[in-house]
């Protein structure tokens, strides 16, 4: 249990269902003294949130937080810092069905054996995607400690269906690049390829049927010396939380999967001098190891990939069971939802890589104020 | 910090340095009245064990492991488990170089930031792929633990460098085949694929280079109902371990990455009854989700494949960088390495699995005895 | 930091402040399937709410708690269930001076250094007493399930000030007798000594001060072998929680501090064979242990006492000093308070044994449902 | 479980039993760069090492520990600091009669139950007081990285049976009190006392029995702003380790239970101002909360007191129960033993504090180096 828990020196506690009255999330071990600007948390939540095109699901959501401890005069203190989103537009009429039928590719079975029946199927319930808002929250929260250090943090739609974007360059990726990304509802570097991939969300939602697709991020600026070896790796740590978002079957970094067909004297990125301020500084020519050697940044640019799965939830007729008569069964399961999920994971993502990289921070014994 | 210790409900606490006395490591938490075979210890240990033939290190240490507390009448006690190895074959000469000339790939120089220059850097010390083998140790204990309750994993090699095994059958892998993979030193389905796998890994070493690999792994009989959503998802809780092993670069569960390019209609996985002994239980036709769905098992095998870079010590002269003196030099560095260390992963993938999968069993406060 | 987790199989995140919009409670890791009557979780409520006499501070606290989430159908559902309580009768005005000029005896300057000037300082922010209202409430979740399996949990005021209670029989305490003490608001055996003690404590009031107390608590039926040797014993554990208690500077368990001036002869409880419905058990004929023995339960009540220090706010003009200007003053310190906070401290030991003993069940997998 | 590893931001894991072939602690979590004085560490060992004289048990141990891992060159690394002890003199015949017949007052039953029957019970297995030996080894690593900060700890013997020493000044204590006290034997102010406490301890040998005892620790020299408030404060912390060593039945922090019977204006430390070298801090009169308020050091010296039950061993004979035949039975127990084990508690607890400690400082993200 305890599942949703997540943390080392900063620790988030995330609470609430689809459709029960809201959700929220405690964030414990806030440093005292970072300046929030709620008007930049609001624009977090509104890249995550839902009813805004065709491209996402119908439920119209407001997303507001509000922030009921561990925040005084613009400030956080150091106390437990919780903010709390009302659920607003729920039809959970829709999800009667689902009660028995278990829908293929969702949780409903096996939270079923899990939680003994126990579990509020509505919507999914604890397991809803919809329990991500919490989660960008708290990394928007995260987002402005970072900023202050000069840490940018970008996603990409690297791939959505059969249609790809060009990859980042993994050594020269700019922090303008980034935040153009994080400021459009497409984040994609060619206008075409954002046309290309509408129209690929589009075709499956035609079809009563859903797309899958590849993030691409990457977190510019981090020192070198972040992370530790073997469990606390910044690997580990990293995929650890980006495998509690739903959807997320694979993480890679750097060169990840393509290292298998690779030589080592091609996958080594060899080290030289650079120059900062007059500072001398090793870089590496390449970025193979995505900016993470034994565990630990050396201060390149840390670039991952995230594989998000189709969304589960489709229109067509499935093949199923019923859990309470043990009968098999053929179902249109109703409810609102994406065509394409990995569109609006991608501040998800964002806010997970935040989280972490604060995380990393604290380690460290950074503190504001 | 804290990076050398993992787990929820057991702990392992891995200590010890390449070039040091000895490794070893603490197993915390488990359950009394585990009989441990020390024979099939001593098989697991063997399976990682360097110095066996061409495709490995020729570095020469017998592994065999003391178990100094925890451990009574054959039994476990219930009390902390020690197991000790002894470093017998060093040649920590062969790494004076290295305390300032940073090798591409390594840790060397992310280590030499992180720890302020006081990390034991011979042989790369705590970094050292030599620090699996308490790993394996205490994968070995697991994984007696599930046998008796007739889990069995297994792992081959899906990949090194160009040269592909044909994959798993997510839906109808079967236990006998795991077996077979844990007693070949290149598991893989077709003998005349292992061949050419040499072959690549033999020409990869002539070359003074090194190749990368991917593997795949199974776990099965587990039953429904193990893991958590969120924070504690199976995929969570096995990727922060298996990117704990060096090397580790890349993981995806099921179909993974290719779930990019699917439909959700294709890549759910429809449910049917299954009958079992006169039970009637849900199974799904087709196994995309990789026997995972909102991070908690359904009952299907669980799979996943990992990457592995290629080793990152080669002896091809490289350029890099002296860290004391800040000038650019080229290399060629010495000790003994695996020109594919992809091969002799498989026992550490193993016992990582191993190790979640007891973790996972004692939340649900399994004992034995 | 991470200061207001606790918990090692159920985890409780607290916060919120005294003077902010609300204060709550995350339970993660509740078992599902536990069911929840919300009288009783009011009426414990009500054991802690102030405002009722004189003999409590004058603040008027409905104390209603919003379960918002992990609730379903009347039981848990195995998902975090949250718990928010309302703040209404707020003078925050009450508290401007508090902001420069530190109280004895409270936390205002060691919250000024560790958070650097940025706590919310109202009321005492997170530090306020108010704060265990959240404890109290996931204490009467907890003890719903301990009913369950048979537990009893009560405490006493053995002493206020200079009036002394009879203890507990530490052998043949009842769970009458528990009960008894949480029905009442002055839990004590004698009607008389309840009487002395409210004098002493109005006393105080009529002095502008406050008087100390010490607690006896027993929990009663829980089964042998509950707890762990060193780290996790279940003095360390209980004692843990009890020292996050606003005013509790100590604790002992059996026969506490006077066993220094005993003999081994006399400190050890002799076992003889009890027999229980036939089945027998080794019992002890004393419990100088607390029933406790090597952190482990071993079948006899367990038994503790807490000291509770006088509430610290006082009406009295004290010496202290301004933090901005740095120079000494002498004030008199605005703002509502108990008299004697011991009293009021009942239920919330209450709640932190039963928070502890089932985290100790949960330990061993104990599931409902 | 779980039980035998501590800490949060450097974990120590405890491992072995009194008649294994050696038992041992892993150090995770230290910062590189410590420089370590072996013979400082033999010192500390020292101090607790048995068969000195006729007031502890006979058992001869070196008590030498071999550093295995994570120092290199003088300093700590930043790895994993492994230390090893070899149990040299046992004598496991002794304690054949005790697989089956249960010591009143050790943790023998309690155990069996926990542990099934696996238990090593040969001179209390794990649960032994021998366990204490790699706590003080950690310790006084720990005491190392005090020590450059300028922190000293120092503990005597408050009380031995009915023989009383004088309490410390809360605010006036030395450190070089507190480094007399970790020179001598027999840490108390006054000589004539100590010579009447070895008098009781020696009449309790005579008799075959056993004494009793109270500690009293002083830590100097701390910043304010260590710890937290609620879960993770001072009390807490420490009263968690302190629970762990065995025989430890209470503790209280600066006035403890005296406070029960104090009014808030006789509790309450007044604060004045400070001058030290021209910066002015405020100071407490006096210090009846032993330099903490809300969990949070306030400057003041940290006093805390920690009772010590007689040793459970004695070898007069008790009445007790044979847990295979569950027969009552009356025995004389084999065995040597302390007659009052508050004397080698001494350095044991001063090994508490400063981990404790220590684990403090490293949340602010101290490092050396």
């Amino acid at each position: 249990m305890l599942s949703s828990i997540w943390g080392k020196h900063i620790k988030i506690s995330v609470f609430g269902e689809s459709h029960g009255s809201c959700i929220g999330v405690v964030i414990d071990g806030l440093p005292p003294g970072i300046k929030l600007d709620l008007d930049k948390i609001s624009t977090e939540m509104a890249r995550r949130r839902p009813g805004q095109d065709i491209y996402s699901t119908q439920r119209k959501e407001a997303d507001r937080v509000e922030i009921v401890s561990g925040f005084f005069n613009g400030y956080t203190t150091g106390s437990p810092l919780c903010g709390i989103i009302k659920n607003t537009d729920k039809r959970s009429v829709d999800y009667d069905d689902i009660k028995e039928i278990m829908r293929p590719g969702h949780a409903d079975y096996t939270a079923f054996v899990r939680y003994n029946g126990f579990a509020d199927y509505r919507g999914g319930g604890h397991f809803s995607g919809r329990l991500t808002a919490p989660v960008v929250f708290a990394g928007a929260v995260a987002n402005q400690y970072l900023e202050q250090k000069g840490i940018t943090i970008g996603t990409h739609l690297l791939r959505i269906g059969k249609i790809q974007d060009e990859p980042m360059d993994p050594v020269n990726i700019t922090a303008q690049q980034l935040i153009n990304f994080r400021n459009m509802r497409f984040p994609v570097f060619s206008a075409e390829t954002a046309e290309k991939m509408k129209e690929e969300i589009n075709s499956a939602r035609m079809d009563c049927d859903s797309v899958g697709g590849i993030l691409e991020t990457a977190i510019l600026n981090l020192p070198a010396g972040l992370g530790s070896p073997m469990f606390d790796s910044v690997e580990s740590r990293m995929a650890a939380f980006v495998f509690s978002i739903p959807a997320v079957k694979g993480i890679e970094f750097g060169s990840g999967f393509n290292l298998a067909s690779m030589r080592g004297s091609e996958a080594n990125d060899e080290f030289y001098i650079s120059e900062d301020n007059g500072r001398k500084i090793p870089r590496t020519k390449t970025n193979h190891a995505g900016g993470i050697n034994g565990g630990i940044t050396n201060g390149m640019p840390v670039i991952f990939r995230t594989c998000i799965k189709p969304t589960s939830t489709i229109s067509k007729p499935q093949h199923t069971v019923n859990i309470r008569t043990m009968e098999e069964t053929e179902h249109v399961f109703k409810g609102r939802h994406d065509p394409c999920i990995a569109v609006r994971a991608v501040p998800v993502i964002d806010a997970a890589a935040a989280l972490v990289v604060m995380d990393l921070f604290l380690e460290h014994g950074e503190q504001v104020g």
